[in-house]
């Protein structure tokens, strides 16, 4: 059965609606590891049961990209101290959660599924956080070879677990 | 100076706008590729010039997320048959253009920035797309080893160039 989505025509407004809720060990901003890559703390996604017929095949995937809501960060400025960083950076040379639309984007791994509940490792997202999308992690389409990351060259990315929220 | 941005307390719909228009060669869906790790393509990221001043440093990143909306996808099926296979999978096990959250997400390369405009390669992406965010592209937080992809398993990905699109 085709559903609508709502895309005004003249995409001025866009309109999303959560289709789950992310539940992890970190209740605060302040307890969230900034990257999960580095976690092991484990989670689950739990995705309205509305939408658990699209689920199928996705156990056989080992990650998985989630697509979510930063829904404490009500505002944005368009220069921010990166936590890697001392100097004001571009908001969008960042991972900074406080953005015009605040997408947050993990790649995470996916442990089982049961039913509309996903069992995720690697995570970095706050409990609670409204999910927007799934879609399967493909090296093919998200893998790049020979890449600088400006600012971050020759910086030491190496996160402590816990506790670098903005 | 730090701006709203408009998320509901209750969270329920979300409101996004668009933080500018993605230019490329891709005029009609049938034109655009499925993947644009296989295209040679160019094209332009016009961000509005409200919004110009968070691009600071993203010059140094030779590839970027983008985060955009599909927004010629305005219906969606909870099981979908992917180009890549003849089956019915879980929509949320491929990257189908038609979800719930039209959101489309590309890893691509940034050839340059003047000002507000980025000069983009690699693009799988319809010509007039609204743009939602940008993000660097970092393989300590964006690349995973040792990964599964569960029905595309033993697939050869290997699209053609061009009319894929659904």
């Amino acid at each position: 059965m085709r559903q609508k989505v709502m895309i005004p025509k003249e995409v001025d407004n866009i309109i999303f609606r959560p289709i789950g809720i992310i539940h992890s060990p970190y209740k605060t901003k302040e307890e969230t590891p900034c990257q999960g890559y580095r976690s092991h703390e484990e989670g689950e996604v739990e995705v309205f049961e509305e939408f658990e017929e699209g689920l199928a095949d996705l156990d056989g995937f080992s990650h998985i990209i989630l697509l979510y809501l930063f829904h404490k960060s009500d505002s944005y400025s368009l220069k921010v101290k990166p936590f890697l960083d001392d100097s004001l950076r571009g908001l969008f040379a960042t991972r900074h959660p406080r953005r015009p639309n605040p997408i947050g984007l993990s790649v995470v791994k996916l442990l089982s599924r049961r039913k509309n509940i996903l069992r995720i490792a690697e995570t970095d997202i706050l409990d609670g956080t409204p999910l927007l999308d799934i879609k399967p992690y493909i090296p093919q389409f998200d893998q790049r070879e020979k890449v600088e990351v400006g600012w971050l060259e020759g910086k030491r990315i190496n996160f402590p677990e816990r506790s670098c929220r903005h």
